[in-house]
């Protein structure tokens, strides 16, 4: 038989679970308004939405016709980026966006991929942050390596900066403050 | 007490806000079938959202710390999916995710990837289709090989195929009926 006393400390801790329940609940709520902006407490900067995923093509027509005539995607104009050294292409998919990249110039950053990957392949992802250069201050702290010191003007004239693939699974991230 | 007047007051509220509903309902689907579903007239099966971009990683544990602890993103739990020879963590992006996958058994298919891969990479990408029957129909008529005859149960429960890398610049594309 259970006791007053042992009783009281049941409903206390169940109103203790409530509470953390309540607190947990309340916790992931705000955590999916913010991120979309995410939810690491008093945060510096935070991470936000996929940006696109980038596609190194061999070929920038077919690839273009395989999202458009066969796939029946929404896809832009080829766009030159001679500063990038590539051709994009952006395949519209709604939530997110593709982007076809392919070698313009002699000195194409993607130039290398493509020889190892003759037929083409996932390039790098994109991830949107709010604040570029404390993301950078912070991952650096982290001891996760960026590709450069400063940011860079991206392919869509925000700033940028690229994560070392060795310090994400193998994969080459781009972070573009949006 | 609520006389009919009132009462007649509320109902005609309530149609009212369904008949908005239903424009907003059907401005929505029109604009799935425009943008994500796209744009050849006539179609007989459109392509929508980026579901995932999957990432095959060889650490599990190291993987989502990065994700949640360094990039402070909302991360789920481990999920094993022993049918499908992965353990799976889902990364929240907001606007879509990414499906951290690490082989569970001996037979996993992403082991082979692994092998060669042994830092870990983007594996494929999913994006949805509103009739997968259909797609894989008009896909097999366009000469875009499948990697199996007849839709597949995914790890979300719904009917995927994946497309052969070799068709699509190089890229794994799995379709899920959403």
């Amino acid at each position: 038989m259970h006791n007053r006393k042992s009783i009281g400390k049941k409903l206390l801790k169940k109103r203790l679970i409530c509470r953390v329940r309540g607190a947990i609940h309340a916790r992931r709520n705000m955590s999916f308004s913010q991120t979309l902006g995410q939810k690491i407490p008093n945060a510096l900067w935070n991470l936000g939405r996929l940006n696109h995923v980038a596609i190194a093509v061999p070929d920038l027509e077919k690839a273009k016709s395989l999202y458009q005539n066969v796939l029946g995607a929404t896809v832009s104009e080829t766009v030159p980026l001679p500063d990038h050294g590539v051709y994009t292409i952006f395949v519209e998919l709604g939530n997110t966006k593709l982007e076809l990249l392919h070698p313009l110039g002699q000195n194409s950053p993607i130039s290398g991929f493509l020889h190892k990957n003759k037929a083409g392949g996932m390039h790098h992802i994109c991830i949107e942050v709010d604040d570029i250069k404390k993301a950078m201050s912070d991952l650096k702290q982290k001891n996760i390596r960026l590709l450069s010191e400063e940011p860079k003007t991206g392919a869509h004239g925000k700033p940028v900066v690229f994560l070392h693939p060795k310090d994400c699974d193998g994969v080459l991230v781009e972070l573009e403050e949006a």
